[in-house]
């Protein structure tokens, strides 16, 4: 038996908001723990780390699920994946349902793929019941239309961040959660809306094992930041690598960050990693990522908050 | 200055075949590496994996580009990827472009991305005027509805490879490159049209990177076989990185498949790898993966060829 732990994070980012904006962030995290961990005494870290990146996807506060940015085209379209006992299931431009991650957990459980995307996607979300997504919300569509506004203006905007990296890293990204269960079982969840004006279609690294997430017997980790970054490093499968080679978390996690950052620079990513042995560790080369964790000796931590306008 | 050589494979299976098809599969092979060399004079390895590849897609003889096998709603649906610089573009759920390796080559050169799928990725195919794709050919056409047949009938049928790997292995899947350039450079590429009667919207390892297809300063390789099991053991990540440890490429080619071998058993993968000496190996643990490579003292060298019935 082990004392449960489950850690979450919001997002890499540069996170200017204001206070108010603030208290909804450190709001949506602590109902994640708690909803997570509530399923940490019947449940397995799979089911904690599902629940706790559901709640965070429903929130509205952060670039998943309900909170989703949106692409060139206006339209919201969202990544998700999940992993436990070695198995992986993920979900990569989607449109249609309100919790990516479920689906995620429909590929994993009801077929004998990894990835599946797009239309085909959506079709299954709809066969499987799940809820609906409402849409894009107003702040996002404002920020597109101010931006459309611009480039029809001829104005020479940075409409991708291959070309300013900081005009999204100002909202903050991809949620994600890993956890270690009372059987000593390890899992991981992501959900992204991906970044904002990106092409249609794009995938990031979110659905991808080993990029944007990696559980297996030794550890488990969760990546945010710029996709592309994270593929070609595989943040993830580094971190978990390392672990699984006896180096302890902390070590792990900054030595995949580093080779991260040292090849793309600052202001780029984050990770979140736990090890069988319940040690964790939250790193990142932006200027806040909100994240935080509780255990079976109840405490529940915050950390990465970013300062406040 | 180097003596550029080519790499390519046409999928590992168990290849039932008869002679007549097998002189189509010598054929087109042969084709393949000879088109691919000719841009080994003026072009880079990244041109010369791109052109055998689209060589092996228009063949029709393998599951690429033509050959494309079908999804459990009858469509074709493909994968391709391709690497060289340190970057990597690739396609997903992509069916209209007769060649996917080129819309790769596209997201390779005009975007900030590395993945993109589904009907976006399309768009993006008439955005670049590539040729459509006329279509799935009659042989799967005929097997697919054989086996819609059967199951209409309540008949008990493996539709999927989770229940019965022999089914589409007996055909053979993706095609493959790795290339050593004249200034020592290295490139990847690969196409496959998934694997028979899968669901629609599955991604298999093939646009993605670290599994089916890596290549860094140190070497190349590309994989073929059960995808979810390619993308569950980062095939040709792991023998790139035991090549840039210093392993030989045989000894890394051999080890990265033993990992996958012992894991989810043998008739599963192959893997076609070089190293920036321009040392080469092809290995499989199925019947048969048709390879062969090219250089530049004039050799042309096929291997693994099947049995006809």
């Amino acid at each position: 038996m082990r004392i449960p732990i489950l850690v979450i994070h919001g997002g890499a980012g540069s996170w200017r908001i204001d206070s108010g904006f603030l208290d909804e962030v450190k709001k949506a995290l602590v109902n994640a723990l708690v909803n997570g961990f509530k399923l940490s005494y019947d449940g397995s870290a799979l089911d904690m780390v599902i629940e706790a990146v559901r709640t965070l996807e429903d929130s509205g506060v952060f670039n998943a699920g309900i909170g989703s940015t949106v692409d060139l085209s206006g339209n919201i379209s969202m990544d998700a994946g999940i992993m436990f006992n070695d198995k992986a299931g993920a979900v990569g431009y989607v449109k249609y349902p309100k919790n990516p991650v479920l689906l995620a957990k429909y590929v994993y459980e009801y077929t004998d793929h990894i990835l599946i995307v797009g239309s085909a996607a959506d079709e299954l979300a709809k066969k499987f019941n799940l809820a609906p997504h409402p849409g894009p919300n107003k702040r996002w569509i404002k920020l597109y239309r101010e931006y459309m506004e611009k480039i029809k203006q001829g104005e020479k905007v940075a409409t991708y961040y291959g070309k300013s990296l900081k005009l999204w890293m100002n909202i903050g990204d991809t949620v994600g959660a890993v956890a270690l269960d009372k059987n000593g079982k390890l899992a991981a969840a992501v959900s992204t809306g991906g970044v904002f004006l990106k092409l249609p279609g794009r995938i990031g690294d979110s659905p991808i094992p080993g990029a944007g997430f990696y559980a297996n017997k030794c550890g488990a980790a969760v990546s945010t930041g710029v996709g592309e970054y994270i593929i070609s490093t595989y943040l993830a499968l580094r971190a978990v690598d390392e672990i699984c080679r006896g180096v302890d978390v902390i070590t792990a996690s900054k030595k995949a960050l580093e080779i991260l950052t040292n090849r793309f620079g600052a202001n780029t990513a984050g990770i979140i990693a736990i090890d069988r042995d319940g040690n964790l560790y939250a790193i990142y080369n932006t200027e806040a990522m909100p994240w935080g964790y509780i255990d079976g000796d109840g405490n529940i931590v915050l950390g990465g908050l970013p300062k406040t306008l």
